[in-house]
């Protein structure tokens, strides 16, 4: 059975003080570090296109996991709304490329923002098992930086360039059990890009978190006859500090369990789940950990992983 | 076992008169039937978006198969690197909502060009077995009208807009076989997009076809066991006439079994083959066919599906 191998991660080291950048906009480090979460936003140099933060994550990857090779790789997924191209071609097959990968790879993206991690871990091993194959790359890497307007006091503060890869495969520590998935298109208009910039309906997509997440865990709890104390923790997208604890308010089970961990990445759209797994889940003792992704679309999917 | 279970298609009847395209560029109709292959190409409308084209062929499906229920529906993937908006959001949500899909479906898009509903029917086969859920669709809707530069001769003789949507399902006629999958990105300069208008490098792209298909095809057969007398018929991309004659010329084995249909169509993208399985293979008295989709990436993959 497929599953999680491991995961890696590039953040960059160059970026935006958040504190420095709420003054600008009267916001005081309360508001930046309870409501926000984040007081360092990482940004990639303007030379980065999104390929080089996917092959930065997947080099990490390599560098981290000697039993993985480069050659028996043989699905590459990049998760991203924000590739290199204007659409065509896929930023899956630049990362081929520039990774060195061999020309047996099924290589593709997949169009997904927040939700994304959810969907690409469930995709990926469908892809793998259905074609058999033996060792995938998940790649999520969305820089918001190239599309966020910096003079927009709803957006500027919350976003973070990052990428992370996941290796999946055989014989991995972690498995993917449940999930469930949700889509609501009526919700488009709340987060888009028109004419090469982002808009957010900050208020919509909050609430429209706050009322979908906790209900959607707890339907996953009950399809896996599971109690919220069998798990170990929730791993839910950062998208900011007031959602998360929002979310972990109203999920009356525990929660404390809820991880928060945003303050140095901010809001890195369908890096923030795997980059909550590569440091708190991975190396933990946990057997039971849920996962939440939610945003553009609208779209949400929550699924649990466990030690087998 | 998930598989096909029935295909649908939106074409439009407006179009351009290829002759008369032809005409334009000095070229007889000898070039445009034996060389390019089409004698018509399907517009949309201006006022027709990417969803509006999914939305035709998904409402063909639900009109074709009384047995497939909108609420029933629990995944929908979109092919196309040519979706409504900037990136963000998917298409695929956009589909939901305009088809009146309950919200507990599982939507996103999957990028890649003509390659991709040879990928698309393992990633969402794939994805609805990792997931458990049972009635999907498949689109297809890549409609290159809107980046191709009527001014250029090397593509807009080439192309056609169409959709196609696919029912995967539980108890299909149509099982999914072996596939085999590539991606070379060091050829992406070949086929792109650069300031909203595609360009391609004709030449390497027929020339990359001519080298990789035939390869691949027996390849496949070889590691399914199979010889290409085994195989009822052959429906690869139609990227244009004279890539399917030499493809199937270079195929030792039984060129008359290659399927060229594309007289009124063009070259759709993603929609070639579906469209081909749709009009001569699903409701055939065939046993096995072998696909084969390549381009823009570069990317390429090959499959056989057969009745179980």
């Amino acid at each position: 059975m497929i599953g999680i191998k491991g995961i890696a991660s590039y953040v960059p080291v160059a970026g935006v003080d958040n504190y420095a950048q709420g003054a600008k906009f009267d916001k005081d480090e309360e508001f930046i570090l309870g409501k926000i979460g984040s007081a360092f936003l990482p940004r990639k140099d303007d030379g980065q296109e999104t390929s080089d933060l996917c092959v930065e994550a997947a080099n990490a990857l390599f560098a981290n996991n000697p039993g993985l090779k480069r050659e028996s790789v043989d699905v590459l997924i990049v998760v991203t709304q924000n590739g290199d191209e204007e659409g065509l071609p896929h930023t899956a097959a630049i990362v081929q490329d520039k990774l060195g990968l061999p020309t047996t790879v099924a290589a593709f993206d997949i169009s997904l923002g927040c939700s994304g991690y959810v969907y690409g871990i469930y995709a990926i091993k469908g892809f793998m098992e259905a074609a058999g194959l033996k060792n995938g790359l998940l790649i999520t890497a969305d820089p918001y930086s190239k599309i966020v307007d910096p003079e927009d006091r709803n957006t500027t503060m919350l976003f973070g360039d990052a990428a992370t890869a996941t290796w999946m495969g055989e014989d991995a520590p972690w498995h993917l059990g449940k999930a469930k998935f949700g889509t609501d298109g009526s919700g488009a208009p709340h987060l888009k890009v028109s004419d090469g910039v982002f808009f957010m309906n900050g208020r919509q997509v909050f609430n429209f978190a706050l009322i979908k997440v906790p209900a959607h865990l707890h339907e996953l709890l009950a399809d896996s006859d599971l109690q919220a104390s069998d798990i170990d923790a929730f791993c839910i997208h950062q998208g900011s500090a007031a959602i998360v604890d929002a979310v972990a308010r109203r999920f009356e089970g525990e929660p404390e369990k809820f991880i928060k961990d945003m303050v140095e990445t901010g809001n890195t759209v369908s890096s923030s789940i795997p980059l909550l797994l590569e440091k708190h889940v991975l190396d933990s003792d946990w057997k039971r950990v849920a996962l939440s992704g939610f945003g553009v679309g609208l779209s949400w999917g929550s699924a649990i992983i466990y030690r087998p």
